[in-house]
Formats: structure tokens, C-alpha cells, sequence
């Protein structure tokens, strides 16, 4: 194996460009040329990839987004779009490519792997619901960002002794939900993998008030329910008060990429290309008990589902439990 | 004069806090006692008013939101809630009062001293809108926050080379938008003060890509219009791009005050109290030229209106002027 | 158990306040008082402490420091100090204490116990250096702060074309350094716990230039030699280059906590308060796997060392390995 | 005219990509090719130089540092190395420059414009230490980082009831001082410009402390003493306290600019293209009143001084003004 290809697919996250930098790195301490391709799997397939230097991915390490662009490309699914890709690869005489996105990415990675060309997902997206793994780059910058953004709210929620429902992103998953909420002291976390009950929020957040707080957050994640349904439906439960909702959309996506997830990047990028010497693909990468752990695409895409942190959404419900 | 009161009043603004701490603080150096009014006007009429002390507000000077707490309160309006403000501070033995706050809380600060109690005013607001000064406190830490979202946003913009549409705070007035828009590079800046042509948008943005750029952004002034309408309507206009539109809604309140709010509020804060001493009452505080300024508030607001940076607004129009 | 205390102590670090909020929260939630005790050990031997009420602790939760004040107390190693702490509690009829810090911290907790008080740790220090735990409540905070200010510096490191070797905090561990340095790109990491050899980092620092990079970092560990000592002796290595040295202090330790900080702040202070419950006592708390353990405060910090991640410490190795 | 050039010379400031984006796009407006002169002076006399296009700059507009690169090169006032650069600009054809940077690089500027080539000065330096402007680019970016350090350092301070002293950049000026110190609201500002007396510091730092304040903060500028000798010194007048110094050193050159960094120096940077194409030269721009001002370098250079805000410096006294 001489030369070496990358990707990011589907939406952006922070880090993956520590992940680009970390493959090119560990290509060059291996002897390999890395190529970047351009706008992810429909790039493959129409050929926009080039050999990536040092200087085109040294400043990124700190910034979110992704240097190689990114986009989604359902037609990727067609075996001729596959077929095409391999092509184009073959052409530059690259012999293994690393996949960074979601689990979506991966069947696009594995596919590849099926028709003989090897391949190696790694786990990029803010939502942090992939199975298997514990963690998905870009999930830690994204709760920075919400708790940050949930900091800032509260000044005025404070102020004005309000109550604010606030949407965060997480698409089909509550982790950034979780993880916000409990960071920021919610008195309530909404997220799609629990049931609620909104007497039942009702009750929590007029008990915190009568306890001393001078304002209430419920922090809702976006696959539970839209905010401003919500916050119609709750306000008939706390009549008394002034309620507030606020989606706070797409902030949570860019930034510069925390610690944690450039180190994480940086450990599964720099792995990826390990294994694909080693002979390997049909894989993807993951971070379970702080280090990197590889599990096979058919596998465990097919036989695990994402479980969020129940015991920290428990966690919270004790927390904020007294009595009105 | 040997008691003085200070209170917030409208929306919060970060650097309320930083007026309050020199309130108290050249009351201390003038030998005054200084009493902290919780809740606004509501809050004076009802007589919730104490003592301050250096540790009240000594850490405040860096948080945003207002200690004081802040509410509206339009029927402060009525005559005899003004007398009854009155006589809850005559009972304290107060003999001036600062008010922190819009506009509509100069009218109250104006309607005491036209009962013979003086009080003073002291723009606070994130909005800019206040006619006679340049600068209301929050305002550099609303455009601040503004930046920051869409700094972070124009990562995904980027990685997607999609056209963002953000919309800022601002009321009636559209200088966060101008600000934050001439910092971000936006490609187009709509605000209430200007007319614009959607067909003439949307060749700007097209002429910014052709030119090389991998994103455009459009900053869009609350006050102009709202978001989803701009976005529906935007798209039809460039059927060949990704556009999205994002609020950033209440997170421009909230977070530490910039440097520049803590300043000048610390300046309006200690000048006020000097001028209560000095037996003026009446009038209201602002910059203009990076020192404070002295405002008669029936003067100022009857014969003034608030104006926007034009000059900024067109340089941006300049900036992004190129051929298609 | 009716009544318990807590208390900080040591160094302080950005979390400490999430895990007071969430001693008193779920000390409520079991239907307890909680007392804070000000002022570290000092403070219990003079019985500095009163009962916490949810105004006390609400806001801080996103505040860094410890509200209940900390300080270095040597002179609890003394029975007599011990004794007279016990004294202090009883007469509050306080039934069991929570001690946040260090191992050091962990000592008093052990020397109460051992005298019939039942005192629990819970790990708080920037410096990651305690046996059996993975993690500290402030490590994330810190870290994240170290990586704000290096990427800062690398924005001149890079206009100037400049090496800097930028010392971060640790005491005698060389965690923050390894994780900032992975994040940050660094070319070179120096750590206590590794030895190092002067002319291969600036072997590694020039491959690095000539491979295409416009600056170069070398972040440098407290424990393993001071900045300026280093910057002297590696000028002589690198004399063609310009070379600069910055220490971060004390910054390190200040500022919002992460979300992760508070997160395991808050799962550890609620855990802390059920283990009291259960009768337990003489151990500390920690997070492995990402989850709440238990460690016995004899057996562990006797046989055990804190070890940093050498795998990361690897990493860097490899990623840097190119040829000049 | 139909190309000119642009360069940054002496120590880089945030929002120098901002200036250097803004003469490219008005460049563009006014149909002007626009040549990028990199590593300042030196790059000039050597003929590094290239035409920049929209791609080069759209990103770096939130980005610090410089993307031109920078350096110090006394030699340039060597008039055989100002005749090179002028022969090096005719040759691709460039008939003005701007140079963006200290008083320095005026000089420079000055020089070829002696010599019969036009060049206009663009005020870049976080020291804000040039006669005739109010601002500088740069300074309130370094302001924003030095107030940042000096907030998290606080809450260390509050947590163990320290004094710390800390040093803020400014060479000679003690604008950084002033305004971090008034934002901070620091007990005490030594700034270069005033003399001072370490046991009224002292008093002062003191009385704060009996009137309730849980720590106390000295902002020092560098041009007025190094901080390890402040501490020293200072220790001695209050022997009772725990003081610590830092200096927040090289951080506060870096980093994302702030909206007002990037609105002036887009503001400055049109403004200087449209000067050339003006036929003017020999001048700098900067910013009073908040709008743009132009300056013979000649007449403002040698005739004016660089004076600090003395009205925030008393305005601190004032306010830290108590008894003991």
C-alpha cells in the first residue's frame, strides 16, 4: 500500500479536520502519500480528490468544519456510483480509503470493502448516536457550544425570572440533551428516547422556583419534539409564568473543536491508517473506555442500536426532585 | 444628598451589572449610601428595595444579566404609582435615583422628576436604539455573542458551501446587524432602515461565489423581517443553492459583558451619581466620541431620532460590489 | 443521617461548584440538610460552616472557583485539629462529611474517618494526578483553557513563522500537556514522566518546517523544567530559528467549567451523597469507563500510581516522525 | 493606477486579515488587481509578492495572526533597500501600497512615498500607541483576551482570597491596562504613563478587602515594571496577604479579532484603496470618533504624542477610593 485516500461525508462536525490531519500524518510517518477527496462520496465518484500536503491541513487542527468539504449523496447507494468511485481510485493507484461521517458513511464505506476495495469508517457527527461507540467526533464540541449558548440564556432568564425551553440539536438521539442538560443544572432534560409527562415538568420546575431559583431551563432535544409546540402545550401548565423557547440550530455545529475531540480525532485518524496497512476494512472506529475500539460495520451496525446515558438523564430527575 | 437608589429596568443587557458596581462604588467614594431596587419600576412602587454592599456586586462586574433583576412595567405610567414610588423612597430616605434602561425607563425617570424627585438615566440597552448617543450599554456584547454564532456558523456554511441566513436582535434598529455583518463579511446586510431588492441579493451572492468564495451570508436585522419569510422567498430567487436560515434569538443577551460595555457602563454609572449630587435631574447619559455625554430626555427623545451607521452599510454594499 | 457538610479544599479548580450544587440537591432529594463548610479544613477546626440553601449554589453551577472558599491546611495532620473538627460537626449534629480535592484532601477525609467521622472524597484538582481515577473534576476545564491560549499563540507563531514553547500546568503530571499538546498539533510534548532528548526536538521541530508547516509548538509540562530553562538551552539546538517561551499560569484554572467537568462533578457529588447514606466512608470517588467508581482512600493511593495516557504520549511521537 | 499591494509589517494583531480583505474587495470594487506582499518589508525588497484572490482571504477574516506574514526588518530604512522594493513593485506593474502596522512601518511607508512611489499607513498594532488615532487595530481584540485571562484569574483569586498582580502587554502605552483594568474592575492600574506609590496600592488594596471584596487585582502594564519586581516589592506592604503574579504575555496577540477590530480595519482598509486611487500619499489612516481619520505622517508623527485615556485612569481611582 502506497497511497491512501479520505473523506468526510454527511453533515460537518468539529474535529473531523483533526481526523484529516492525523491521516495524513500517520500516511506520512508509514511512507504513504495521502490524497483528500473533495465533497465526500460524490467527489469519489466524479474523481475531485488530489495528494494533500502538510500545509493544507497543519492550521486546521483548530478549526471546525471540514477542509475536504462535505455533503450527502444518496446516489451512492447505486452500484455503478461504487463502481465509478473504485475507478477513479484505481486511476490516482490509491489502495484503501478512510471514511469519516455516520453510520450512513459507513454502508458507504462497506460497499467499497464488498467490491474488493478496502475501506475504514470513522465516527464523525455532532449527534453522537452511533452503536457500538461511546463517542462520535464532534459531539463534545457540540455540547460545548449548547452549554455555552444555555450559560448564556440563563443571564437573561435570571433577570427576568423566566422560564426557558431550549431545543438542541442530536436529530434521532437525547445525548446532547443529556449532557447539556445536565451540565447546565436543567430542571428538566426532554429527550425522544424517554417518555414525559408535562404536569409532571410542570410540578419540577414550580417546585425549583419555590426552592429558591430566580429561573427554570428545560432543555429539549430536537427529536423529541419542536420547541415551539412544546412551549404552546407548557405554558397551559404554568400559566403563572413567563415561558420562552429558544432552537438554537446550527451554532451547535461549528466552532473550534474542544480538546477532547481533536485528541479523539487525532487517535482514531491516526489508527484507521494502521489498520488499513495491517490488511483490514469493512471496519470502523469508535472510543469506548477512552480509547480506540474497532468493531465490524455488518455487525454491529446491524445487531446494536445507540443507547444515550440513561443514568445520567436518571441522575438529573433525582436532582431536581423536592417536593412543591 | 446621602442615600441614592439605582435600578434596571426593560430588557436585560450585559454591562448592567458593571453600572450598578460604579454606582455603588462613587457613592462610596462620595460618602452616599447606595440602595439596590429589585425588579424595575414594579419592584420601586412596591417597596422592594435595599441596602447595597461591595459583595453584592463586586463579582457582578463580569457577569451579564442584571442583579437587580428587571421587568416591564407599563403602569408605571399611572400617576399614582409614580407617587407611590415616591413615598417608598422618601421612606428610605432616598434622595435620587438612577434608572438603567431603554427609552420607555427614561419616561419613568422623567415622570418622578417632574414630581420633584430627581432621577437620572442610563442607556441599557443591547439594541442601540436610543437617540443622542452612540452607544447604549450591551450593545458591543450583543454584537459580540452575534459574531461568535455566526463565525461558528460559517464553518458548516463552508463545509457545505450553502448560503446561511441569520437573523440578529435589534428591534426597530438595525446596527447589530451592521456591525456583525461588516465583521462577518457578510455578503448582504438587511436591515429596517434600508430598502434592498431580493433579485439584487441574490446576484451579490451569486457574483461572491463565482468570485471564489465557498459560502455566502446574509445578516438579517429582526426589525426588517423574519427569517423563515426572507428564506422562503430568498430561495426562489437562487434555485441552485442550499439556503438555510438561522435566529439567533436570545443568546445576543446573555454572557460576560465585553470589555468596551464594562467600560462605559463603569463611566455612565460613576458620572450619574456625580450628577445627582450636582442637583441635575432629567436628563440621561451616552457616548459619543468614547466619552460620556449628557442628554436632556425631554429635549433629546422628542426632537431625535436613533440612527444607524450608514456610512458602514454602504462600505459593505462597496465590498461585496462585483461583477457576475 | 440528617445532616451532612461539604467542603473544598486545596487548590481550587472549575467544577468544584457543580459538585456543591449537587451535594446539596441530592441531599435534598433524601430529605437532608447540607451544610457548606468555608475555608477548607481551616475552616471546619473553627467551625466556619452554615446550612446551604438552593440561592446559595444555583447560579454557580456555571461558575469556576469553589463558592465555599478553599485553602492549603497542613495543620489538619494534627489529632488535635481532628478532633476539634469533629467537635464542630457534632455540634451542628452533622452526621457525615464530603471533601473535594486532592489526595492530600483525601488524607483528612481518611484521618476523620479513622477518628469515627464518616468523610468521603471526591477528586478536584486541575492536575489529573490521583491514583485510580481517570479523570478530576477541572482536568476538561483546564485543558481547554491551555488549548484556547496555544491556539491563540500559534495565530503569531504562524505570522512570525516562530517556534514557541508554551509551559502548561501539572505539578508533577504530565496530563494537561499531553492532552493539550495532542489537540494543539504540537510538534514536540515534554512531559515529567517521559525522558527527552534537547537535539531531537529540534530534529522533530525542523522536520516539521521543512515538511511545509509555518510555526512550531513544543508544549512543556511544569514537572519537567521551567520555560525559560528550556527556551535557553534549545536555542543552542535551533539557532536559526526564532524561538519564544510562555508560561500559561494561572489562567489554567479559572473560567466557566466544561460540560464534562460539571457533568462527573455532578455524578460524583449525588454518588458522594448516597454512599454517606449507605454507611459508607473512607473512600474516594472517581470516573473510569466514563462511569462513577469507588476507591478505597488506604488501599489505593498506597498501591497505586497515577499513570498518564503514554498511549497519547506515542501518538505524538508517531505523528511527528518525519524525515528532515 | 491598476494594481496595488498590500503588507503587514511588525508584530502582528488580530484583524489584520480584515484590513487585508478589505483592500482586496474594494480593490475588486474600483477593478484593481490587488498583490498580497508577504513576510513585510523584507518580502518586499526580495519581491514576495502575488496576486491575491478572493479565496486567499474570505476565511481569514475571523482569523488573527496575519496571513501575509510578518516580520521586523530594520534595514528598510536603507535607501538602496527602499530603492529595490520600489524597483520590485514596477516590475508586476504596482503603482501604490499599503502597509498595515506599527509607527515603524509608517516610516517606511514615508520613505517611498519620498522616493516618488505612493504608500498609505493602516494603523495595526494591539499596543494602540500611535499619535492622532484613538484606535489601533488590534487593541480592543487584546483587550478582550487580557480581560478574559484576568476574569478566569479571579476566580482563583475569590476562591483563595488572593491579591494577583497581573502584567498586560501595551510596550511603552498603558492603554491595555487601562481598559482590562477598569473592565476588571481592578483595585489598582500602573501604568507607564503615571507615577505611583506602592503603600497607597496598597492602602487601596487593603481598604477593598474591609469593605468586602473576597480578592483584589493589580493590572500592570509591561512599560511600567515587570511583574516578578512589582510582587517583590509589594509582598513587603502587605505582609499579611497572598499575592501571585502573571503575565498573560503572547495569548494577547492572538485569536478570533472582535467585531470593532474587524469593522475598523475593514473600514480603514477601503478607505485607504479609494486614498490611493485618490492620488494621495504620505498619510495614515485612523479612527476618531469612531470614523475615519487621515493623518500626515510627517506632521502627526513628529507633533503629536500618544496619550492614554487619563479620564478611565482617575475614573479607577475614584471608584477604589475608600476609607480603611
Amino acid at each position: 500500500m502506497k497511497r491512501i485516500a479520505v473523506l468526510t461525508s454527511g453533515g460537518d462536525a468539529p474535529g473531523m479536520n483533526a481526523a484529516i490531519r492525523a491521516v495524513l500524518n500517520q500516511g506520512m510517518h508509514h511512507g504513504l502519500e495521502v490524497y483528500g477527496v473533495y465533497h465526500g462520496f460524490q467527489g469519489l465518484v466524479e474523481g475531485d480528490l488530489r495528494l494533500l500536503t502538510v500545509n493544507d491541513v497543519h492550521h486546521q487542527i483548530k478549526l471546525g468544519g471540514t477542509l475536504l468539504h462535505s455533503a450527502r449523496y444518496p446516489e451512492f447507494k447505486e452500484r455503478k456510483n461504487q463502481e465509478r468511485a473504485i475507478e477513479q481510485l484505481k486511476k490516482q493507484k490509491i489502495d484503501g480509503l478512510i471514511v469519516i461521517g455516520g453510520d450512513g458513511s459507513f454502508q458507504g464505506a462497506l460497499s467499497l470493502t464488498k467490491l474488493g476495495f478496502p475501506a475504514i469508517g470513522i465516527p464523525g457527527t455532532i449527534d453522537n448516536d452511533i452503536p457500538g461507540t461511546e463517542y462520535t467526533i464532534g459531539f463534545d464540541s457540540a455540547v460545548t457550544v449548547a452549554l455555552d449558548a444555555i450559560d448564556k440564556i440563563s443571564d437573561t432568564a435570571a433577570s427576568h425570572e423566566r422560564t426557558f425551553v431550549i431545543e438542541v440539536m442530536g436529530r434521532h438521539a437525547g445525548d446532547i440533551a443529556i449532557w447539556a442538560g445536565v451540565a447546565a443544572g436543567a430542571d428538566a432534560i426532554i429527550i425522544p428516547e424517554e417518555s414525559f409527562d408535562m404536569e409532571q415538568v410542570a410540578y419540577t420546575v414550580r417546585a425549583g422556583r419555590r426552592s429558591g431559583k430566580d429561573y427554570s431551563l428545560i432543555i429539549l432535544a430536537e427529536g423529541a419534539m419542536a420547541v415551539d409546540e412544546f412551549v404552546a402545550e407548557f405554558k397551559e401548565h404554568v400559566p403563572e409564568q413567563s415561558v420562552r423557547g429558544v432552537a438554537l440550530s446550527h451554532i451547535q455545529r461549528g466552532g473550534a473543536p474542544t480538546a477532547r475531540d481533536r485528541v479523539f480525532a487525532t487517535s482514531m485518524g491516526a489508527k484507521a491508517v494502521d489498520l488499513l496497512l495491517e490488511g483490514q476494512a469493512g471496519v470502523y472506529l469508535g472510543i469506548n473506555e477512552e480509547r480506540v475500539s474497532i468493531f465490524d460495520i455488518v455487525e454491529t451496525l446491524e445487531k446494536n442500536e445507540h443507547k444515550v446515558r440513561e443514568d445520567l438523564y436518571k441522575l438529573n430527575l433525582e436532582l431536581t426532585d423536592r417536593d412543591l
